[in-house]
């Protein structure tokens, strides 16, 4: 086709890349934060007892079931909760309510480069305002955000694993005039969480998912936590049948075994610990980590180089290129064995 | 908040209002198009055999063993299909590449009522072209449709469930300067399909459901087919997981069996030709279906006086108000016990 019918905004914009999803055998996949664990066992028994007929049926629109469970464990009511395919769903949602060629995003850098591919959809200006060197949030954030309407805060953050101040995220959300969504994504993994401040502030979000914690990445099912008005615009955008039966019922059994989550979350906190220890020895330096994943750099702060040579050893990590992360790789915190082939590689690198 | 932080489309749209799901007991559901027989045997067997704990790892991004039944059974290449949360979801990914405020909808009335509410979360014009008295497509359409960028056609069309002839199709595809989208999501029930046309023409793009002759509507699965470039461009919006593992899956084992689908198909086709008998006898007028519901006006063309009377029979069909749709009902064909508890209601009323 000689004419492009496209608005101008897609045929300038580049989609997304996911971490890849290679075909390797005995590969380790350490690459996009999945959860090494299965999921709680109550997921099984609903796929075990699903009756298949049923799919012949719309799902419930409201995803009523499962927000009720979400409701009760963040301790608000089901009107301020909206389910999504996934929180990029409920990313996506809120993009295309908060932000236009006139209402840019603001959001940090390096953080989760969807951001401003979700932006740009928009036709939204981005203004990414750098992390301090030590990823921390400088004290004019505010300032540089000022003139945006939506500005996104992943907390921990990715690819690094920090978290940040709650004071600090408190003044944020008093003195920015717009709309503040924290990406709670990682926050089953941190000393601690903002949900509660959503019946302080009417302009907080708070996204959340089931892919890293819940260890269902494969299942698609995120949610938002805001005020009621917020809520009630964003479900304008939403998909009326966005998430399928399955997933309403799979999320629900998953969100009601807490104790399995505790349990898997301690596992992996362990290996973290265990990972930070074992490289600091080998003299990299890494990014405290509040998340599941680690943000290490080796003793001569090239990323490619072992990013490379993990990779002909059959082990995927996550390499972002840039002055900055380009020296770092970003690495999932799988399960002990994942880790010890990870460390033999470093081992024979720079020991 | 007593200040807004929506973009004003937002505050000003309309959501859109799917079919009620009621709680009834002994219900007669026949108001969402939903298939009255279980999807194929091979949807239970994939459940059964699935391991849950492959849930930790994301899905296919690609989709691609689905994306590549769809594209044999279609006669297409794989890089011709789009695979969609629903195609709702494919719909939505259409809308956000071809409209905004500068590049509007054309779409007919009556149609499927989401088209405009999609176009103005894009702030598009939307430019509503009637239908005739027999809801055929007026000669003009073109005309009435320039300045258009994009042009939906539901063929066959809903509510009313006629379909369209395949030259004048043809004639609108090579005289709009715009892309066509032809959404075929009852295109199974209808005499033919316009799936052959995409190799022709560049500015055509065909979606499809599993919802309806699949049986499947509580999973969310739909796809688009079109020309490489356009579906390169949907890519980019389209979220890199927008269908969850389990959902490839099922699926793919549902198209593999084409057998299941006409046998249900032919059973659906033969009870809907009765409902037309029947109804036609008690002195209704109808629109000729090419789908798997009836759009058919009572005797006093009082469509809401039979939707209510049949309500409080604990049967549920759908009313559009309106001049010309507030005359019908549409009613889905369900399985012959369902349609013989509507012809009860029907008789005791009309005969």
């Amino acid at each position: 086709m000689s004419k492009s019918y496209f608005r101008k905004a897609v045929d300038a914009m580049s989609a997304y890349v996911p971490g890849e999803q290679p075909k390797i055998v005995n590969l380790v996949k350490i690459n996009t934060n999945e959860n090494p664990y299965p999921p709680a066992p109550g997921v099984s028994e609903v796929i075990r007892n699903f009756n298949p007929e049923r799919l012949r049926l719309y799902p419930k629109s409201d995803c009523d079931d499962v927000v009720r469970v979400i409701a009760d464990l963040n301790n608000v009511e089901t009107d301020m909760v909206i389910a999504g395919n996934g929180s990029d769903d409920i990313l996506n949602i809120a993009m295309r309510c908060f932000c236009s060629p006139n209402l840019p995003l603001a959001c940090f850098k390096p953080s989760y480069s969807l951001y401003p591919v979700l932006a740009a959809m928009q036709e939204a200006q981005v203004r990414q305002i750098a992390l301090n060197d030590d990823f921390s949030i400088p004290e004019n954030a505010v300032e540089q955000a000022a003139g945006a309407n939506l500005l996104i805060i992943a907390r921990p953050n990715a690819p690094t694993g920090n978290s940040f101040p709650m004071s600090q995220i408190r003044k944020i959300i008093e003195d920015f005039d717009g709309i503040v969504l924290i990406d709670e994504a990682y926050a089953d993994f941190a000393d601690d969480n903002c949900m509660s401040l959503v019946k302080e502030y009417d302009n907080l979000m708070i996204s959340r998912t089931m892919s890293k914690s819940y260890a269902l990445a494969g299942l698609r099912f995120g949610y938002g936590v805001a005020a009621k008005t917020l809520i009630d615009g964003m479900m304008k955008i939403r998909d009326s049948y966005n998430v399928d039966m399955l997933t309403q019922e799979i999320a629900r059994a998953a969100f009601l075994d807490q104790d399995y989550l505790a349990k898997t979350k301690n596992t992996i906190l362990a290996t973290r610990a265990r990972l930070e220890r074992e490289l600091s020895a080998l003299g990299f330096s890494y990014v405290k980590s509040q998340a599941n994943f680690l943000f290490a750099s080796p003793p001569d702060r090239d990323g490619k180089r072992f990013f490379d040579e993990l990779r002909q050893n059959s082990i995927i990590v996550r390499y972002f290129p840039g002055a900055v992360t380009g020296c770092y790789v970003r690495i999932s915190v799988g399960s002990d064995t994942e880790i010890e082939r990870l460390l033999t590689v470093a081992q024979r690198m720079y020991k």
